[in-house]
């Protein structure tokens, strides 16, 4: 399981002032954190700040890099920010994401075109987002193909069927699981990844509904997820849950985890 | 989903000696609370006292019907307690379990055949436990296709594809998985139900383990599940999942349930 700790995010309030400021300290604390945590990627986005994007990226990236030894996923669709963070990462990013809507992937692609980073691939369409897990099947292969056209390699790619909120509709929660294990049977080879937090939108116990659905997206199949690695409850549900899967060899990771008692169970 | 409360269970020290004491108050206070908590039927046990089995299976469905109204699940192979128990019940039990073993099929199906009884079936024939998600299947198919000859009806079989430790085969665990959708799949209209404790057998932690996989096997489609309804986080996730799965219009019961500080989340 790919874990991407999504943390440094202008979104939230305390990464925006961090970063207008320029806090090293700041952004490298939150980096190691998570890191040590067990993300495999540092997501960094800078997106409200629109014209100041491409310098930030590219401090971010530099930021974290100075202390984490392992790759970033860039958190951008914006051309100029993935350059501007691809000139200076060390290894081999994450791209977060691209999606099948025309502008995006034109504008995206001429920087990933035969590249090796991985891509999170959004079942998004110039005709919105689809709803039933038929629907997502169809996008995503569509995008898959364009994207091996263009000279991603099929392992490379991390599609994300895009999670609605199950207040809103009953059928949200269970369409995108079963879009999962969809895409994974007739699209053999390619990844699937996804935010578990919009599908609790609205609800009351948010972080438990959200680590109950990272379980059963991972019985279905999902590779990856951007999630909070610092939630020790949602770790421990997606360590369980890998080893529920059969991912985990007599339950080693399971174990040695519980033991550690560095998440909880 | 259907809860069967699995706490009157001879094989628990406490009931033991209840039953043995006849102790009407001590079952009577578990039958209350099992069904206070949410279980639909209350299991009924009495296995490893053997002669007296068929005695205590007609006081316990007498005593616990005494104060919940609602069904028992009579908890046995022994065809002489089911009649027992049948002789007494009053609307419409559950039987836990028939299988395809011959010698258990031939002796229990006279007192099952043209009943409206509900029947736990579990994929187990005199070739023993099957391993893959699809020998389960054609081990469901073939008891399916009896029980409908015997003048079960199709809906109220109650399928069980039988959990094993997932710390002896890694694969034990999504194989169970993969059949709990494969059996709705290929046998519509048929039910799928389970007791998850086996599943976390070995490993430390079992109830967080036993909760997260009752979540991956409610997004498989799972009916019901053999718990301990008085276990607050197994409720709480059973719910949550229920509504993540789609089974529940606007997340009323959920939002419901979180609102009462019933059950844990």
């Amino acid at each position: 399981m790919i874990i991407v700790g999504e943390l440094i995010n202008a979104s939230r309030k305390a990464i925006t002032d961090s970063i207008k400021n320029r806090d090293v300290e700041a952004i490298q604390t939150v980096a190691r954190q998570e890191h040590e945590a067990g993300a495999h990627y540092i997501d960094v986005n800078a997106g409200i700040f629109l014209d100041e994007e491409e310098d930030y990226i590219r401090w971010l990236v530099q930021t974290v890099q100075a202390v984490v030894e392992g790759p970033c996923s860039i958190d951008t669709p914006n051309p100029r920010a993935i350059e501007a963070g691809l000139s200076v990462h060390k290894g081999t990013p994450m791209i977060n994401s691209i999606s099948l809507e025309s502008e995006r992937y034109n504008n995206m692609i001429p920087f990933l075109a035969g590249t090796d980073c991985r891509i999170v691939a959004l079942c998004m369409s110039d005709e919105g987002m689809p709803k039933t897990a038929e629907d997502r099947l169809r996008v995503a292969e569509k995008l898959v193909n364009r994207l091996v056209q263009d000279r991603i390699p099929l392992e490379n790619i991390f599609v994300d069927p895009l999670i609605q909120p199950v207040s809103v509709d009953k059928t949200f929660g269970i369409e995108f699981l079963k879009a999962i294990a969809l895409i994974k049977e007739k699209i053999a080879g390619v990844h699937t990844m996804c935010g578990a937090s919009n599908i609790s939108y609205g609800l009351p116990g948010r972080a438990f509904v959200n680590q109950t659905f990272m379980s059963m997206a991972i019985g279905m199949g999902l590779d990856g997820a951007i999630v909070n690695p610092l939630d020790k409850r949602m770790m421990g549900n997606i360590i369980a849950a890998e080893a529920l899967a059969g991912r985990d060899n007599f339950c080693m990771n399971y174990i040695k985890a519980h033991r550690a008692g560095k998440f909880e169970f």
